[in-house]
């Protein structure tokens, strides 16, 4: 299955691509989208969307994650965030892709094993996943693929149509009763 | 010119169209999408971004007004109108329409002549500036069609003549394209 991990800002949007095949994951892609401050909103949304959109057309992801946004107690910055976030979204809905979210605790914690990690750990844990310790990831790039990585790790199967825990312990009465 | 006026929220999203000819404004067509919160956001973005984008091409607007939003001091609905804003920003983006902004002081200011107005104040003159003081119309839809009267009584000129989408990615290629 092949996932793309979103990190959404107006200033920078970082992108993700990877491919799970059994217990392995492989790099696809990856990149930071950068907007200029001098551009109008509505236009950095469009730039957002268009490129996200290029990536899941070139490599048809089955799946969309998302980290949920961050932005302590600032309502400028959460407003920003949701502009941004609402184009990714907006681009996976058009393409029929079910927008999966984690929190930063999550994602850190899926890839380093630690909640409280660094972006530096984080980036370093992503490049050991993929087996290339000399990538040079930018940040905001190591940040998606590591939320393509939380995702590729906590999705059960490889099908898009991920049943929740209900149907879960419904089909599988084995597992959790005697 | 034909403006249209949107008051996006992810739980309702109000819209309205107007006519303006010489001094004379003209009611076109106006109303709320009713959004479930039993939807995911990403779908409920969907519907926006569709409904407003059925409105675009069947009017045909060249002026999109959307009012700045305000949400005090909590972050989780700064959020929550920024996907909403984003969503409609992308609507008119993508039909090559700029779009403008105002305060809701503002607003009640050019429509009431009181930046304190109240919603039933607003959706008074509306009525009154629309020249039909029968007209029922919800409060989301009012404050949608005083955002486009506001703009129509700002714009200087009837001539779109700030840069559209088209002509930005036309002078940026590169910002679109890897």
């Amino acid at each position: 299955m092949i996932i793309i991990g979103v990190d959404p800002g107006t200033v920078r949007c970082g992108y993700g691509l990877i491919r799970k095949s059994g217990s392995t994951v492989q790099y696809i892609d990856s990149g930071v989208i950068n907007l200029s401050s001098a551009d109008s909103v509505p236009f950095r949304l469009g730039i957002i969307y268009t490129r996200i959109t290029e990536k899941i057309r070139e490599y048809k992801p089955e799946f969309f994650a998302l980290e949920t946004a961050f932005f302590g107690k600032n309502v400028q910055s959460a407003l920003k965030i949701g502009y941004a976030r609402g184009a990714a979204m907006l681009a996976a809905v058009h393409h029929d892709l079910i927008v999966a979210e984690y929190s930063p605790r999550e994602v850190k914690k899926a890839v380093t094993g630690n909640g409280g990690a660094t972006k530096e750990q984080v980036s370093y844990m992503v490049r050991t996943i993929l087996s290339d310790k000399e990538a040079e990831f930018r940040l905001d790039e190591s940040d998606a693929l590591a939320i393509a990585i939380c995702h590729s790790f906590r999705a059960k199967s490889d099908e898009p149509n991920v049943r929740n825990w209900k149907d879960f312990i419904k089909n599988n009465p084995h597992l959790v009763k005697e």
